[in-house]
């Protein structure tokens, strides 16, 4: 490691760079039965619903464990055992949603795109009029298998236009890219405590349609993952069901107060999108191509392709690069060699630039003179 | 408070009191992808197996959120869609045990005690030889709603004795009582990280028997809880699946390697009959009485009645040992009134004489002379 006291810069969608005063907040020991921890989660709950200005219509359900899991709780409690789930799917992500979704034993539809088209909003109102069936559509918004953005507001719109339900997996959008629960239609949006929100994994949560969501009780087929009860108890009581992670929960809360303290969602999503930028044009400069087209690109994550030069390796290259401080992220596309790079956490366009030179100069050690991908 | 700069003392059977260098480990960002992360799970899932002697024959496969999500994954991994599971129940986690396995479809029968009743061996080997459909049981090992300590010895014998499987929630008993894996057969032990290992909580874990679990692909009705998949991406990439709690499993590392420095298991165990000691004597001494049989009694966490004295209420009684810096646990009882009191913890008989005197203040300010339960 290029210093002896810092962590090296996390360009990865989650875990991400927290900062300081969020990881301190980790510094106490919580009663998880306390009025003063119970406080604190109805403060976190509070926060992240009016993000998306959701405060009207919804409750947020906060989640133990990964991202996943509160997808999967989203869609075990809100799709009835009898209902039948469209996944919309360009990306690694959307293939979850939709094998968790057959797993509990609900029946599942696709429609997929290739991992660089967003899905049509044309063909899934067409689907929907062609299979009444379809209760429930399922979308990734932002894929960050490659970082494309899906149109959220125009499948709303065409979802609930078909008198549909949609369940928005938001995960490494929400808090950066702008969700607006008045005006997008959604009876579940999915989001974790690692992302744009700059806290530490370990919690997810939904934002719910409370008129729905008060209907759920029995669907799901999960103690763990039912959000219903969840949420019942987290009303009743102020508490959660099972011991929450509190050491999170007070962290989050912090990163709460970091990004109001910022200016909220847009000025993260200025920070992000100045990221990005630096990033693609750094990243250009020396040779790199993206694999997504610009006008699909989110400022969450880039997917570069691999250089042509038959001296670049993957593994050498995220060592050499680590070795300068920064962790960069693999690709997960199975027909074109790539890597990410992720444009979020508690960082600005000086790491981006420190990251990008480190790029440089690895290029330079291992001997490859331009990145381009042939 | 009566202090301005320490956390209250948690009395509770997790979360509980965590040392400050095992929180100090969360002041890091780490990579899930890295291979500095990676070595640090590597780590904590060979310590967790070596603590019960089960290098050998069981594996630890680590899984995201509470305590009672690893029971659920155990349950819904290890017994396939047709088995059948006896739930041994003195306790609100036996009861939660039993309706987690029905909930995602799997046949549950319940031999149901007292609370104050630990199952007994010989009943459980007369249930198994009158029904031959019963493939599994499923065992509180340390019930944290009274205390109370089943013979987990005696019962594993009895299962193994009539081919059968059981299931183990040590949840609160992992690390403090002796779990030997060589001596006592089971499938999986089920305990967290938030425990007697004395870290945050957020992360469960599974001692499952290698050559069971080997086949058990295609059990689970979750993707997020198939703990087959969870221990297979782990065992092939050093990873884990979804997005780990990094934080935490730092935390858990530190933890553990504090355990390691105590002496163990027999030196954590010694000092929780210690501080359980000390607790129990200068309770008693101020008139209360405790609900179990010493007998019976784990020296994880104390039920005490509560105070016959018409001025006592719990409410009061708890906000005022609070503002005293100690976190008391509320009852769990239906029948009788009590309050429990934990005894594990980052805290030694120190703590434990400190919170007897805040307890003695507050009955001397709440104007009740005498403790006993009438």
């Amino acid at each position: 490691m290029s210093n002896f006291s810092r962590d090296p810069i996390l360009l990865t969608p989650g875990p991400l760079t927290t900062s300081l005063a969020t990881k301190m907040a980790m510094l106490r020991d919580w009663g998880s039965w306390d009025s003063g921890f119970n406080a604190v989660t109805g403060m976190v709950r509070e926060r992240l619903l009016s993000i998306a200005g959701a405060e009207g219509a919804h409750v947020c359900v906060p989640l133990q464990g990964s991202g996943t899991f509160a997808v999967e709780a989203a869609v075990n409690t809100l799709v009835p055992r009898d209902g039948h789930l469209l996944a919309l799917i360009n990306g690694a992500y959307g293939t979850r949603l939709a094998r968790l979704a057959r797993m509990m034993g609900r029946r599942v539809s696709t429609l997929e795109t290739a991992e660089d088209v967003p899905a049509a909003v044309a063909d899934i109102e067409r689907l929907l009029q062609a299979d009444s069936s379809i209760t429930h559509v399922g979308l990734v918004h932002c894929e960050t298998s490659t970082g494309i953005l899906n149109p959220l507001e125009g499948i709303a719109d065409a979802v609930a236009r078909c008198g549909r339900h949609l369940i928005v997996d938001a995960m490494s959008s929400f808090g950066a890219l702008p969700i607006d629960a008045r005006r997008v239609p959604f009876d579940a949006l999915v989001a974790a405590s690692g992302k744009c929100i700059e806290g530490p994994p370990g919690i997810g949560f939904v934002l719910a349609r409370r008129s729905v969501l008060e209907h759920c009780a029995g669907n799901s087929t999960s103690l763990s993952l039912d959000l219903h009860d969840q949420w019942q108890y987290m009303e009743r009581t102020t508490q959660w069901r099972f011991t929450p992670p509190t050491h999170v929960v007070a962290a989050l809360s912090a990163a709460l107060e970091a990004f109001d303290a910022e200016g909220g969602q847009p000025a993260r999503l200025a920070r992000y999108t100045r990221n990005c930028e630096v990033l693609v044009r750094g990243m250009e400069e020396l040779g790199f191509r993206r694999f997504l087209d610009p006008r699909v690109q989110a400022p969450i994550i880039v997917t570069f392709l691999a250089p042509a030069d038959p001296r670049y390796g993957f593994r050498e290259f995220y060592d050499r690069v680590r070795d300068k401080g920064f962790i960069l992220y693999p690709g997960k596309l199975t027909q074109v060699e790539t890597f990410r790079v992720g444009c979020i956490g508690a960082i600005g366009p000086d790491e981006i630039r420190h990251a990008v030179n480190a790029v440089r100069d690895t290029l330079a050690e291992m001997g490859i003179e331009g990145a381009a991908p042939g």
